[in-house]
């Protein structure tokens, strides 16, 4: 017992955002302050905020930053979680249950013991070590300092042109945020088509679409380096080829979990560089540790294999297996099955499961099938089209994947197939799904069922 | 071999309605007019009508009639399918194989042979006997004339009252389209809420929103006659204790199965006055006779037992398994779950599974879990107020059912827990499913898992 009052146990959390924060207050929830201390170290300025909603206030959709933020330190110091901000865990001592933090302002560093530790480090941005990327105006997209950095950086520019490099889920984003903001968007991307989650012929429809939308999409393209200007501001993003004038540029290129200090404690991290936990979040071989957010690796339910994939809506869930889990309860987190949603002003983007070239690394015969539907019965006002690509396995029939592109009701579409994946139903069974119907939702075939149709027809194809 | 050429058979379909013609057109797909003749008797005007799309129709909101066709007659000529308008099937001879059809302009009556039969003979809408039921001014709406006869009343309506009988998905659905339409609506409902699809406690939730759209609901009330003043026109519906005012009256009371020529035939007849098939729709004990649509009842995957679905989107799954079994394919249509989904105005409305009193008249002991959540991240703009009930087993914590009422994207979201139950997946495991998650689609917790979390906490917990 680490803990100031007899017979109390102290649980230390590392990382104050959905994670750990989550793991904080459920564990609050089933344990009261004379069982259980809780003391929570954030090395930033807020606690449990939304970073998926940023793109949303740079774009101006969300009015105010404080918005974002879902719970404050004062809310949970209310809850009698101790807080502490601006302080960084430097080290863990996991042969003597403790860490060590340093106060960001006064530089002072101090032991905490524990009894029970969550990890909860989150991720670092990939910032590529290129010339230029330090130069004011280049700004990533993590946190709630760094969207902040953003508005003024908008605030600052001379024109009205901003190159977004990266086209994954928060590269789309920020394109349509900035588009809103009114300037001249162009997205600089490594690969042959944006989202590279989705295949590539699901991608250029996006690619077009975005076209449509008046953003410049330059494919196949590596950034070598950021051209700065007066006063040392940035004003170009180079690639191999071209030069793009830029009077902001954004950084959308991806992240890589934040385990240092895990690594450095001797914890187990898998292939991709996260935590690897057990289903009840509990870092392998580690009675008392718990890790769960952007710092981990998840076992993906379809491929069978460790992923990693940082989004908010695991981190929750993280957190709330392991505060229940930390109280005593029991509750799992038995693993994803790669469902995403995002959109590009009103275009939708989706996808779940395994897209061609997972299936095809894992060594799966597979068949896909590609349709053209519509949101709403074709008849009913606003109805618009979408397309539906699903992978099955072959023989079989076992659904693999989905993927969705489309406007209104496009995204959400995707939830059938993520279900459908979990509970590990073959195309054939998915063509009787009993969906909901009525004009204003659908066609009397929803877009998946006419997918799972095409699909189901051709598993029995030979190769 | 009764076709008309050597090596040819026929098929019948009795009903030119999705069922009917989706059967007739998947069974052309597969075989060609030399191997398969297939004549089809419809005695209304029209084929392959949606007739879900009549509310809209009536409201304005799809300008015009044949854009509720989905296949005219012509069109299914040119594939080679016989279509015979205005053309009633009085009676099926089992025994001869035969079929005895009257031409509604000529009265002729003229015998037809078959091979294979499909019966698809709709439903009937239910007609109260009472007084003034036939006036002129009231209307059901269960086919495209039906709807042309209803624009025509309001054409000579004298004033802007009308009354919809009945709050199911037809009355309010003819509700929203009355109000479009700019007319003062009454609803005149027999039940305590409106939607009995629903439990009460969410059918209230419908009352009130209704209400707050303008529309008078009136509950707990049974029409006793319809009054009649000048020219013998409709002019109020009465109860035991009121009278509304009436310039125009839509029945929307529902509908039982048109099964009178089956019934004469001897075909096996269910509780609910529906034919009963197999999984490949085909007739009980009838080799080759297949009936789907309106006219069936069909299994209830979560109850075990059948009932009586009468839904477009069955409607044409039973055509397509109808038509590859014809076709000499394999399909099969394995149940429903009961998902339906509706709308009135901005309100929309879904359902699928048991509700309580079905669980109750099951025997299950089962837990209940309410909970509001909204449709987007709640910082995010546009996002609205969302109530999800959801019923599962107490002990085995199976999902039972679930019942959302809310604004955007509120009811295509009960397909989830349409997925779940055709899996028969648990409450618990439902809180770990990897739905979509970003701020314009959902709150980090999507509201069906938030119920789920609810459910699962609730389902050990003694009665």
């Amino acid at each position: 017992m680490n803990g100031g009052r007899a017979g109390t146990e102290r649980l230390v959390v590392i990382g104050g955002d959905a994670a750990g924060m989550s793991a904080a207050s459920q564990a609050r929830r089933m344990r009261g302050p004379d069982e259980l201390e809780i003391v929570a170290f954030e090395r930033g300025h807020f606690t449990s905020f939304s970073a998926c909603g940023i793109p949303y206030w740079v774009s101006g959709d969300v009015p105010e930053r404080d918005l974002l933020v879902a719970r404050s330190p004062e809310q949970h110091r209310a809850r009698d979680i101790d807080v502490r901000l601006r302080t960084e865990v430097v080290e863990i001592d996991v042969e003597r249950r403790r860490v060590r933090a340093r106060d960001a302002v006064s530089g002072t560093e101090s032991w905490t013991p524990y009894d029970r530790l969550v990890i909860a480090t989150g991720a670092r941005p990939v910032r590529p070590d290129m010339p230029g990327v330090d130069a004011p105006g280049v700004n990533g997209v993590q946190t709630l300092d760094d969207g902040q950095a953003l508005l003024d950086s908008l605030e600052h520019a001379e024109g009205r042109r901003a190159v977004v490099v990266g086209a994954g889920y928060i590269g789309v984003e920020m394109a349509e945020a900035l588009v809103k903001r009114g300037y001249a968007v162009t997205v600089v991307n490594r690969g042959a088509e944006p989202m590279s989650t989705l295949d590539p012929d699901m991608g250029c429809l996006v690619h077009r679409a975005m076209e449509g939308l008046g953003i410049t999409m330059v494919n196949d393209a590596d950034v070598t380096k950021l051209l700065t200007g007066r006063e040392g501001r940035v004003r170009a993003v180079a690639t191999d080829d071209a030069e793009y004038p830029a009077d902001v540029v954004v950084l959308g290129i991806g992240v890589r979990p934040e385990t240092g200090l895990a690594r450095a404690a001797g914890l187990p991290l898998g292939d991709h560089g996260g935590l690897l936990t057990d289903r009840t979040m509990r870092v392998r071989g580690h009675e008392n540790i718990w890790a769960g957010g952007d710092c981990v690796e998840v076992h993906d339910l379809v491929s069978g294999q460790e992923r990693y994939v940082p989004l908010g809506t695991h981190a929750n869930k993280h957190g709330q297996v392991i505060g229940t889990v930390v109280g005593g309860g029991h509750a799992t987190f038995p693993g994803v099955v790669g469902t995403a949603v995002s959109k590009v002003c009103d275009l939708e983007i989706a996808r779940t499961g395994l897209r061609e070239k997972d299936a095809r690394r894992l060594g799966l015969s597979f068949v896909t099938a590609t349709i053209e539907s519509t949101s709403r019965a074709g008849y009913y006002p606003g109805s618009s089209p979408m397309t539906v690509k699903m992978l099955a396995e072959r023989g079989t029939g076992r659904l693999l994947g989905v993927q969705i592109v489309g406007r209104e009701g496009a995204a959400k579409r995707v939830d059938v197939a993520a279900v459908a994946l979990t509970a590990r139903m073959t195309v054939e069974e998915m063509t009787a799904l009993d969906l909901g119907y009525a004009p204003p939702f659908s066609p009397v075939w929803d877009p998946v069922l006419v997918a799972a149709r095409k699909a189901a027809a051709k598993v029995h194809e030979t190769p």
